[in-house]
């Protein structure tokens, strides 16, 4: 059940980038939690290419379908599939190209592994906009989290060689809507935009981190050995194309603190438990502990550029130079931040529907 | 099912820091394979405590006893029971210290999370001692990998401030066997014992990143949407106490990165398609390439250390000093190298099971 | 993950009797299996409604629509979503007597689980007719059993009061596809559609049992300790609704049997080792042992009669009468048979995937 | 994960007839669970061999250890192991016969499986014994449904020819500790336990019916589409050794009712809406409407008997006639009870955790 995730509140991802579109079902679902299609198209409309010069320009219009488990504005505990339909596709050149491995894609893995039968057009399945699924099945768990005051923000840390200084909490809170590029540290976000800028122009690519940042997380979530909050957020980033790196809290930076300096110490802080500082990323035995939830990711640069790379053809099983055409982001790490969010949403509504039944049961 | 890990060959971990043992379940391994005690055993030696200056103070034999799905020297297909006994248990400081958090242990969520009934005793279930479970699960999946040629290999890459060069793979396979400190840069291996040296005499604890290789995978390994190799991988490395950060290939080094210089071109080598460098890790699109893979790892400094540290007496409701006694490691990181190369062979070898059964089918 | 089923061949189901229609997501489906529409469209077609004089007055053309994992005419390795949008929806019955609980029915039940948002039109995602996402995954999941020689056929074994003479496997294999009462005894067909006709003019309804075989299949298919073919196969069937047993081989009967008689003796035939008689059902030890699989399931009569039934009014809390209106069969075992025999394709589809990586990997 | 059952209360079971012992793991219990090792030892003791003259010579302590996962009388959260080691263990007979397949035992389907390596001394994991490990997490799992006021008794319905009357709940639940041969009807119970000794004294073995109620079950487990009560009753039921159909309420019976018979009015008593009769077994639509659950099973003739059997050697391929000497019952229906319950029980516990996630989060 490759395409599945989670326990309780559980994802199953459908879809291709030049296929007949892109769709989810989200099993598990409480009844009775309001849900509009707005609600929906809003998380895809951040998502959404073509809006920007450092975007890409396929223009799709992303408008989802409910087609299961809404009924009278509410879901029903029934499973609900989204479906969002692909319109501006033009496979031209990955007819074309189609014996050429595009470097750093999943070109050759794919051929690998499903032995030349993938529908790699456009990147087929392993397309970036596979991450619509995420985002519509986030925006569900999203409205879950939001009945408990749960609130995700993610912003860009750094773009290229732009790197921005590291912020409060509620900084990175105000800023999630405020611009095109969404970082907390508003004193870089002209950088970064020239940076994309340049990069596009010269037929070349830059990676990023994002930082996520989850305020009010319910308590106690995260069931070790296994399942930890960490884990399970890992695994879920992860299936973002081009995500190579997760570190929560201090993250790698806590390799070279000691001790003393990494442990974060518990206060009372207007008569409840808090840490003073919060290197552990709100997250200690895998368990949150009530402080914000932080974690990064590092995004590769997109491998799709257009300066000409060396490379194999596998007919010919020969080198070849490629230059990729087609309409690609010179960095998506802009677009990335909803998917993010949504990703973390998905994880923390299933931990919250199975902590609920861990705890709760004996009691009542 | 939060304590297993797996699909076809499925891992459920069990057991406690002080209470009778800790011990592992292995499911679904194929029957026919030979294994001797002694193949867990030596694996086990590995991790052991006690047997540097470095390292905690608790002597534990870990002698293995396999309950189940052995028979006459190879597996059966039955599940596969192993078991280690705890012996050398000192419980009298958790008595003490109870309701006095220890900062940056899992003390506090377990607490939220259990009500207070779980066994906090040398940190129960959360203490390191479980990767005793995670280490003999994985002499068994190593067993199963051995058929197929794939090596496994983690070396330290930093301890605290001292930093390895990068290393060749060849030299990482070499070194895997050769010091207290494994580690595939000769010239910081003396450096590194002297920082914990340092470390332990002041009371204060280090942390580190580990780097772990896997030579001559199997190719096509991993199942998107969300079984990626590098989403399992991460899932199951964060289980292990004290991990906080997981990065593959160039990592988060490649957010800085352009794409052209990112992106690994491919080209023919010996008459078959390889990459010229390896910046994915081996990992395209969530699926093995057939180049090594490459993962590093965050590990946080100890918490336990003996310095006095600022926390809450959960009891009285108010903030205390603590000093925290018993036998502790000032870094696991040299402890850790075989817990890590483990997991990656409990994951890969569940991931060779479910790829076989994908790809083979319909040829046969 | 309620509403998915299968470990390696994993089905999800969504949709609603009156809602946009009934979808399927097939995951795990290995590459390069060729699948046209009309594959899915014929097993459709053999379920359908409307065609007889016994079955529903509902009418639906239910033309699948392939969504997604099919690309120029062979599976990609990518899931495969199929969706049937409904046609023929008259929901104002429902609006009537949504407070008046429908004996037999989920109506009530539904109403305790979901607090009175699952959408019950037509029985909403308990209907029947969600059935149609079972025949869309058991028409892939025959195409992979295709290509093993495994057949499967179902048919009628009493309706009612009529009950058929036990019938050799050619016979069942036989009739499956000759008349519109499926029965391998043609001498009580006349009868069965008799009394089909009397219930329906009386304003009643009839049960009845179906047997289904599988023919040739695959050896050692099964996992034990939970997951036996004959109780993966039985949870699946229990997913149909109506169905209320399930018996294989002897069945019930073997109660009454010694066990010298209910013994299936081991004899060599053709030089191979096959049972002489096979009361087992062709299942030992929860696996499979290469004669015909053999189970019958009993299938209730069904709950909507236009017979006046005693209920309750939700709101008021009064008993009132309520006579059920709408279009119904009076007897589903007819129509039931091609969903017997697409939930054993998708249960075996699964184990042999499973299978084939457990006993293969060790000797290539 | 096949020798796992259970999405939050999961139940991983391992063990061998000759080997070490039997065991399991619960995972997923809450915290704060009282459980006393004479708990679990009570439930194990009422399915003991070796206590009259219809039950199997060999003679078991089946004294349990719990091996982790409880401490200071209660529940931690953390998984718990319990271990039953085997003593009185005679193998001699096994390795005379290792190639003689013994006829509707799993000698054969293991063989082809497990291609040889299978230990199948007293039928290894085949084995009837294996059900020690269904009886301590049954324990377990009835003290999380006793906190809900559940009550579960399982009685024997049929022996060979002898078949009880139809009794009342309220009997089933009286009789359930009273004898040897645990019957609501005690009008059979001398026929029963003659039938018994008749069939031993012929060398030969019984089969027989069990019924299984379960009053005051809580309202609303069960999730649909896959995961109802019937369906997973169901498959667990079919992991105990020799049950070869399951049907809940009317069951089989069913098939020959009218629907207006059938049909269980729903009526108001004591305020409650409830059903006046019960052929659907307490289940409607997979869903607990909280009217006893009633299901009945199946179980075959004990295969081991001591009359003369055809089979055939898989060593010489020829036919041969096999004398099964060794200890064995003549019908395992009376030691089933308990295990029926505690499976029963499994089921329930994981449907009553996953229930609470599912319909209180929103509300809180």
């Amino acid at each position: 059940m490759s395409s599945s995730f989670g326990t309780i509140f559980a994802v199953t991802v459908f879809g291709e980038s030049h296929g007949k579109g892109i769709g989810v079902v989200v099993d598990g679902c409480p009844a009775g939690l309001k849900i509009k299609t707005s609600d929906v198209q809003m998380e895809l409309d951040r998502r959404r290419p073509g809006f920007t010069v450092h975007t890409s320009a396929r223009r799709e219009e992303d408008k989802v379908r409910i087609l299961s488990g809404i009924f009278k504005g509410h879901t029903t505990g029934a499973p609900i599939c989204m479906f969002v339909p692909n319109k501006d596709v033009d496979s031209s050149f990955y007819e074309e190209i189609k014996e050429t491995l595009r470097p750093s894609h999943s070109d050759y893995t794919a051929y690998l592994k499903y032995r030349g039968f993938a529908d790699m057009r456009g990147g087929g399945r392993f397309s970036g906009r596979l991450t619509v699924a995420l985002v519509m099945a986030g925006a569900i768990a999203k409205k879950i989290l939001n009945t408990k005051g749960v609130k995700i923000a993610a912003h860009i840390t750094r773009i290229g060689d732009v790197v921005a200084k590291p912020a409060s909490v509620e900084k990175i809170l105000d800023c999630s809507c405020s611009s095109q590029v969404v970082c907390a540290d508003s004193s870089v976000v002209e950088k970064m935009l020239k940076a994309l800028e340049k990069a596009k122009r010269e037929g070349d690519s830059l990676g990023g981190t994002v930082e996520c940042i989850v305020v009010n997380p319910p308590l106690a979530l995260g069931e070790p050995f296994f399942d930890t909050i960490e884990g399970d957020l890992a695994k879920a980033l992860f299936a973002i194309p081009a995500v190579k790196g997760v570190e929560f809290g201090a993250g790698f930076s806590c390799a070279s603190m000691r001790g003393s300096k990494n442990n974060d110490p518990f206060i009372i802080k207007d008569g409840k438990i808090v840490t003073e500082t919060n290197n552990c990323g709100g997250i200690l035995g895998g368990i949150t502990d009530g402080m914000p939830i932080i974690f990064r990711i590092a995004v590769k640069p997109t491998p799709s550029i257009s300066l000409p790379q060396k490379t194999v053809n596998m007919k010919t099983m020969k080198e070849e130079t490629i230059r990729i055409r087609g309409r690609h982001d010179p960095c998506i790490v802009p677009r990335v931040l909803p998917v993010v969010e949504a990703v973390t949403a998905i994880v923390l509504a299933d931990h919250l529907l199975r902590q609920t039944a861990f705890s709760k049961t004996l009691e009542e």
